[in-house]
């Protein structure tokens, strides 16, 4: 029985323009925790991820969705939880400060993970392993698949799960190999050529196969530069994305884009505005066959089944600290197995959970293990940090889904 | 100079099931409400509305908002406002939390609308004169057009104003003659059968040509029921809208919607998932020519033009009290206007702020003047009401934007 509920402001400063892009100059990673603690003492932690300012506004409404959970059993909760999410995130007063998106569904987002978090380590088991072992129903009764009806209802969704049953062990190898990272982390928006340089170099040396550039200045030739120093640093075998952080007006975009395709980029991410599904449409067309990527902003399952719908996105990058968590993470990668497209988290989180995510949905949705983005700015404030070695994230082995911060 | 900045939180319990509809049945109408006062004491309201529950979050980041205000002229802020309202809504580390929708933008709808009505104070006029009398230039300089570069910059917005102008002395009959509203509050969705018939009769004694029930109960044949008693109290004669409040999945909101063409609703409200701009695009298409109403839960511009260059919406029902306050209100009409789709705004202010804008939109951006929503419930709560009379909006003539609020 869940006993105690607490809410934590946790924020980290970050130092010498890491986590910097076109429009975030000065970013502090901050997280909306949240602490479900059952009679037993286990204690399951969740949390959504902001960027400093209002990260107590986002605790405030986490506060009150965890409020509903008081007294009950995480078995049970857990058991119905698609059901339950469907309650709270239509929760009738709250939900017009939505709806399904913004602080109330970060908020959500919070306590949703803290309860995937309590049901692993209750089970003992780290959360990869929980998922990928639940039955179909127990998995599809984890889901809210309202407003979904057109393209993947019940039957559908279980009918996609059982599909992958078959060849699931031939994907289970990947526990013993790691799944693949690229490093985030080479290119922030403020760092200068040469250090640019010299972190393309230093994470071809620690094993990374892909590299993350950020782009959307205003003035579009250092893009061009540094975008070109990237490829010619790495060579022509390192993929290199491109991140523009919505920067870029369609009519620049469309310019731009055109003149980044010369170095081949493997995506392009985030060109413009992510409520703008229209504009990612005439834009995907314009500069096909270079891929568009987009998600870090799109809050819901609803508008993702959009941008699916629309095929413009060639990678959908999900964030379960940004959508309203695991279960609706699970929910979202469903959809894009359907549209045949990958999910290639952003990780908000740091990877402490997608780490999780990315092996389930390789094991038992049948999404290729592409790889996973790799930023190490808050490694040292998880209780379990993930594990890189030659580029690749090492199964996590402890129970829950490694979201433990260490007390300050 | 903007001297003090106050915020409250304000909310109003509704009666015997005033406001309730499919989704809400219970809600408490509340606004998250700025004060700016200058030193001359005059003092600007504007708000943002909310139904309850998370107002107070509202109230928190409006006062983050409006402390970037302290110590500025307030005809300063206004001659260059498009570009202040742009870079407080990507303040970068608050965009997190939306951007451009939920709780942040709420709150920069309650603050915008705050400078709004200080400017028409200070000039001693009502907003909808002050709009009226800008200059094309001045216009436009109050307004975000970003993101919207591919179909209205600012040359395109300017010529559209200054395209009206011609025909303009022909529409200002309607500051003698008032702007017609509906009732909307003839079927709220726990209202009982006997009761929305005797409160059409009233409707239509009262003046009123156009009412609106709420549908989208989990039994359809109620709705149905309900949608042919208000057909055959009104009569043929009467426009009647019927509202889902988004309750339909998009296979049942087909089915249902092609059983109520049969009582020719002027229009269907919130068929579905205010984010999925592809079922109704769908079900627009399957319905008609019965018409879709959307708005009331779109945040922003862009999510709108998405709407319009979909086709899919027949009526735009902006509110600049759930949009970014009165600027993006105007934006969203300029849009409207350029796709050729009338605005019927959503009233969560009840209409105190919306007679402004619809003279506005009808006067100077050539709008047909056709009808605006008329909720009576929260009358006595402001300072000077919208004054009805044979179901007619009477023009303001009170300085500013008839937003202030009686002290509790």
């Amino acid at each position: 029985m869940i006993r105690n509920i607490t809410i934590r402001d946790r924020r980290f400063a970050l130092s010498g323009g890491a986590g910097s892009d076109a429009v975030h100059r000065d970013p502090v990673y901050s997280y909306a925790v949240t602490e479900l603690t059952d009679d037993s003492g286990v204690k399951g932690t969740g949390f959504a991820f902001t960027l400093g300012e209002g990260n107590e506004l986002v605790c405030k409404a986490a506060a009150f969705y965890a409020s509903r959970l008081k007294g009950l059993d995480i078995e049970a909760v857990m058991a119905d939880f698609g059901n339950l999410f469907n309650r709270l995130s239509n929760e009738q007063q709250f939900r017009w400060l939505g709806p399904h998106k913004g602080i109330v569904h970060l908020a959500l987002a919070s306590v949703t993970n803290a309860c995937f978090d309590l049901w692993a380590q209750k089970r003992g088991v780290p959360l990869w392993k929980l998922l990928t072992d639940l039955t179909a129903e127990q998995l599809v009764a984890t889901l809210d698949l309202s407003y979904l009806e057109d393209v993947l209802d019940r039957e559908a969704a279980l009918a996609l799960i059982r599909g992958e049953e078959a060849t699931r062990p031939l994907r289970e190898s990947i526990l013993e190999t790691g799944y693949p990272g690229y490093d985030t982390s080479v290119g922030w928006f403020n760092y200068d050529d040469e250090k640019v340089r010299e972190n393309c170099r230093r994470a071809i040396g620690r094993g990374f196969g892909a590299l993350k550039l950020k782009v959307g200045s205003e003035d579009a030739e250092r893009d061009i530069r540094r975008a070109h120093i990237v490829r010619e640093t790495a060579g022509d075998g390192v993929k290199v994305m491109l991140d523009a952080n919505q920067q870029w007006t369609l009519p620049a975009a469309l310019k731009i884009c055109t003149s980044l395709r010369s170095m081949n980029p493997y995506w392009i991410e985030e060109p413009t505005h992510p409520d703008d599904i229209a504009a990612h449409g005439v834009l995907a067309a314009a500069i096909a066959p270079v891929p568009l990527a987009i998600g870090e902003h799109v809050p819901n399952r609803v508008i993702f089944k959009n941008y699916l719908q629309a095929k413009c996105a060639g990678f959908i990058q999900a964030d379960a600290v940004r959508l309203g968590g695991v279960s609706e993470f699970i929910t979202v990668s469903l959809l894009c197995r359907k549209y045949g497209i990958p999910v290639v988290p952003h990780v908000g989180d740091m990877g402490q959970l997608h780490q999780h995510l990315v092996l389930f949905n390789h094991i038992r949705l049948g999404h290729e293990a592409l790889f996973l983005e790799h930023i190490p700015h808050l490694q040292k404030q998880f209780v379990h940090p993930v594990q890189i070695i030659d580029g690749r994230y090492q199964t996590p082995q402890e129970a829950g889904s490694s979201c433990a911060l260490i007390d300050p």
